[in-house]
């Protein structure tokens, strides 16, 4: 074979302004011959992820290495097999994996999984993949949500916030969404069947707050950061749960904003627990047993934001500081 | 009988300012007959915590209620009954309970229990009481110590984080404690055994830190607030625990101090919990049988700072934020 694909390298880090074409290089490659055991993947979705901002930064504090500058940018992704000398995968077979920004991915076979072909690569990335596996985690090792409790989801459009709420809904929990936009308050409401929304950009926050968690807040899952978490943190229930998920507002910043004075955290008695998916990706097996039935009663839906062509990934990934994203970010290749 | 005995009432709650006499209102009271399953007890020793700076403010915040005002000030102590009605009670048994501000008790004998006459007053309030409880509560339960660790304790010549410390220390931890002058941090080292104090009022703290905690905090366990607390935070490592036990840097503030933003408890999945004893002494035996074979092999050591007479505690309570007292606070009646 001598056919040319693309794949997208990082060759430099953030710096604080916007992602764009000047941090990565846009590489032609050749697809090489398979050897014993590998197999040949076309990617036809990859996904874009808030966590990917994280995974570029330099940092001693990643959770998971940086990306090396001068390699492959690194995402999950879905594809269909095109060539295969494994045993385990034939040609047609449907795989998901961090195949990384590529349009043509090698693998030796254990970094990818097959998926039912049933399922379309966009439910496979915007609920199976980890958007839905972090939901899952979060909410329920961290969250421990009980019916009839008050739980306030930030970042609540996004990819891990809209599941969060509807699997919290589906519990019987008073589900408040925090959002940046009135299409996206609308949207939680009116099709994803959140009890209230709030758009953080207009409205106001603590009369909001107060209106629609009279009886105070039991449990936070913080996507996003930014003014509205001291809001809601003021506002924690005896024994309350916030589970950390991400700090978009921050993830760039020079200056780390403040964060909640700690009085509260012992006469409230409340957990903060930060946590990410790689530490818990041994877990997903049972994640996803507590997520399926979920989505077989039709409860767990979702959007899918799709760009076009894998160089729409480089300015695409600022979509997350911006909110105009309308669902989940993936890149049809 | 007609003797006389003092009793302090809450009469103004704290206002920013230093606790003073203006705050109470000593009563003269006549020791009552006893009726049919009362006893009378002589209080010998009250117990100063600092929680009870909590207990009285006003506010809806409160893990307990505040203490009434124009009612008893709230507090632990030890005595011996002096008379009983009840059949569960002699003349001369030792008992602990909160009998609050008060030289004589009447009780139903369901608020004190029995303690063992080899158990001298002071170990009974510095050790079995409140700060040995509150110690293996925090540090077990949310600390999750594991040999070879790194703990910082904050107030750690207090009665709560000297007991910490030393606990810590036999089970192998790097110990570390923040203290508030020189004599102290010569106690907690020389005495206790702790690995290293820092003296947070004439200390370079960073570097302090960098040179005790050189592989970052694992255990942070927080009874004072205040600027150190950032930079302890600031060292957590990957998958840290953070017991917060005491905010007495906040405990009149008008004015709530920046916590840590909360980025780094995603990229190191850090826990912080708050706790207060209330909550836990259901589980007070267990949390006693962990205790007491430190105890027994001579690795909990304690001091008493022992003021004298009931009148001073009024005053009492200020030495916990001037940090001028040397050990435990108790009255002695």
């Amino acid at each position: 074979m001598t056919e040319q694909f693309k794949q997208i390298n990082l060759v430099q880090r953030p710096d604080g302004g916007p992602i764009g074409p000047h941090m990565f290089d846009v590489v032609e490659q050749s697809i090489p011959t398979l050897a014993d055991g590998e197999l040949l993947i076309k990617q036809s979705h990859m996904s874009l992820d808030p966590a990917m901002l994280g995974w570029m930064m330099p940092s001693e504090d990643s959770y998971i290495p940086p990306v090396a500058l001068n390699s492959r940018m690194r995402s999950s992704g879905v594809g269909v097999v095109v060539e295969s000398n494994n045993p385990n995968f034939v040609k047609g077979d449907q795989v998901m994996g961090m195949m990384g920004w590529t349009e043509y991915h090698v693998s030796n076979g254990t970094d990818v999984n097959k998926i039912d072909a049933q399922i379309t690569p966009e439910m496979a990335l915007c609920v199976f993949g980890l958007p839905g596996l972090t939901a899952v985690q979060g909410l329920y090792s961290i969250g421990e949500p009980k019916s009839g409790e008050t739980i306030v989801v930030t970042g609540a459009a996004g990819s891990v916030g809209s599941i969060v709420g509807q699997l919290a809904k589906a519990d019987g929990l008073n589900v408040i969404g925090v959002v940046g936009s009135d299409e996206k308050a609308d949207w939680i409401v009116n099709e994803l069947g959140f009890d209230g929304a709030i758009n953080y950009k207009s409205d106001d926050l603590a009369g909001q707050l107060d209106a629609l968690a009279p009886n105070g807040v039991d449990v936070f899952f913080e996507n996003t950061g930014g003014p509205i978490q001291h809001a809601i943190f003021e506002r924690m229930n005896a024994h309350g749960r916030i589970a950390v998920c991400g700090m978009i507002a921050d993830y760039t910043a020079a200056v780390p904003s403040a964060g909640p004075n700690w009085m509260r955290l012992i006469t409230k008695r409340i957990k903060v627990q930060g946590f990410t998916m790689p530490d818990h990706l041994h877990n997903a097996p049972a994640l996803l047993e507590k997520l399926t039935p979920y989505v077989m009663k039709g409860q767990v839906k979702y959007r899918a934001h799709s760009l076009h062509g894998i160089e729409s990934a480089m300015t695409g990934l600022n979509l997350f500081f911006t909110g105009e994203n309308k669902g989940k970010l993936l890149v049809e290749l």
